[in-house]
């Protein structure tokens, strides 16, 4: 696994924010498709607004007045908590530090992007208040869906767009209910049926793993089975979550996916998965296949984090991860499906 | 809202544990439904192993072996928490104090209840190994279909069965993945689909919502939309989901959930929404239909719990819910669609 020289592909300074009054805090997570000889990234953006003296600031879309709002709440409060970069939480509840939108990066040679002005998925329901992220674009019988997590005061959930343009996008509501992310669409129908992956949240009972669905319309989902769990004691020991939509080799489905251990640590892993049973793992890899070495991954929002939900597979067996790194930037790591299925058979 | 004189109308003393090493610790939160001229409940029946001295006993299904194991945890095991008597804290996990199966008690009266001898659904795959709970039966197009929540250690999900014969059962896998509980199906399409509603769980994000979904086949569930919130400082603060299947009225859906407020006091509340579009609240109850006050309802494995997945309506408006009291026993009360209408609207 190389990581590009030109890493990060993309910074917070790299883009406009949407209001004059916000600021861009991170630019990551991008999901990524080739598109009329273009590159395309789909980036998380996250804006703030500014803080006045003495107090956070919240932002998020109320679909009531169809428009943003900002919340101050004194640092004195003693119901809030600052403690995590990402989020605050207060009065027993958790919002978050930036809200997110989605927005498309273009680039002719996979190192240098440039953003688009304005936004390509912004929050406009009640199940995006607090933000749009995490996308994964799958194309499948010539339309792109992109999968994506909704944020809001009704849980994590995982909404659908679709394009065939990447300008206009159609959203198809709330595929997967609360607590849901993580969720790809496989290129291809596997018996006559959609298949994806998906990854409830960890409970009191459950560890966080990555589960398998079937629809006959992408929008609605069952026969959903477990796939992988975590592993404990190991780099794997907290979550897994699915990664880019899965690549299709003569071995088996090939997945590329995250995971955290105790630490929150964040590192990628492969897996391959039988071709007719995309739920059967044939084999997983014991140890990442890229984790946080370098600088712009261990220091940023949330650091010691790389997490890809991006890949562009070329005809010579060339695959670039795209990745999101310390929660802040955009890079990439260029491998091939040869080593990433000799990394998910060791 | 008039509870039956011969309440409780079953208790653990009536059934027969399914191995003459087990007991049967609680028998409650049934479902209803007429047929050929019996009142079939479907009763959720919590089973114990034997605890050795010092020791508890956790009884689980063992897909592997297809059988049940019983672990002994010393009661002095510093990671051991057994503060709710529903369930054992152990290593960060949780396990319950009973495995629960859905066994079927019949009735001529709707007062009298015998219980079958053997389990109508019995843990039996991966995701059942700490049991199957809280029933609901909805007859659609001449068929059964029974959705029941999975218990496992790959989490709280939703599975689905069905039967026309009630001898006979088929399984559907699961419909909703972790964490979803209180799914029941309407009794018929609305706008050419299948609708049902479900209840994610809270997080640290979100109060748990009853939500409404839909689907063409009724295993694939998409559409998801909030449908009723918690009310903060209220009998219903905590968490609401849904109950027995709606009843079609001239005024709308007719739904009695349940709801819990801050101390983990369960109460039964009626809500009305449109015909065309359930997923759309007309009105709710400020006040309980029915709250713990019997001693039945307030002791018990667990006290002050009235919870009902199992309604039944007649031809002259009659309605007989039957509910789980205390975590322990299963009641009936009878009331009208007319005072639950009317109950719902103020």
């Amino acid at each position: 696994m190389n990581r590009l020289k030109a890493n990060p592909l993309l910074s917070p300074d790299d883009v406009k924010p949407t209001r004059g009054d916000l600021e861009v805090l991170c630019t990551l997570n991008p999901a990524a498709v080739r598109f009329n000889g273009e590159i395309i990234l789909l980036v998380r953006v996250g804006e703030k607004a500014c803080d006045r003296e003495g107090s956070v600031a919240v932002l998020q879309y109320d679909v009531c007045c169809d428009n943003l709002k900002v919340h101050h709440i004194s640092k004195d409060d003693d119901d809030l908590d600052c403690s995590d970069p990402r989020k605050f939480c207060y009065r027993g509840k958790t919002l978050l530090t930036s809200m997110s939108h989605l927005r498309i990066a273009r680039s002719i040679d996979g190192e240098h992007f440039r953003f688009d002005d304005e936004a390509a998925i912004f929050p406009a329901t009640a199940y995006e208040g607090f933000g749009c992220e995490d996308a994964r674009i799958t194309c499948i019988e010539g339309t792109y869906y992109i999968t994506y997590t909704a944020v809001s005061q009704f849980g994590v959930a995982v909404a659908m767009a679709s394009t065939k343009d990447f300008t206009d996008f159609r959203r198809h509501g709330i595929i997967f209910p609360p607590y849901q992310k993580d969720v790809c669409l496989f290129p291809r129908k596997v018996n006559g049926r959609y298949v994806c992956r998906h990854r409830p949240y960890r409970s009191e009972f459950n560890d966080a793993c990555i589960w398998t669905a079937r629809s006959d319309d992408l929008e609605s989902w069952g026969s959903h089975e477990v796939t992988l769990a975590p592993l404990p004691g190991t780099w794997e020991s907290e979550r897994v979550g699915a990664g880019p939509p899965p690549i299709e080799t003569p071995e088996g489905w090939l997945d590329i996916y995250h995971a955290a251990d105790s630490e929150g640590r964040y590192a990628l892993g492969a897996m391959l998965s039988e071709l007719d049973h995309p739920e059967r793992v044939i084999s997983r890899s014991t140890k990442p296949i890229l984790q946080p070495e370098m600088e712009y991954e261990r220091a940023g929002v949330y650091g010691n984090v790389v997490f890809a939900n991006g890949m562009l597979a070329d005809d010579d067996g060339t695959l670039t991860i795209y990745y999101g790194a310390a929660d802040t930037i955009c890079a990439a790591a260029v491998t091939s499906v040869d080593e990433m299925l000799a990394a998910a058979k060791c």
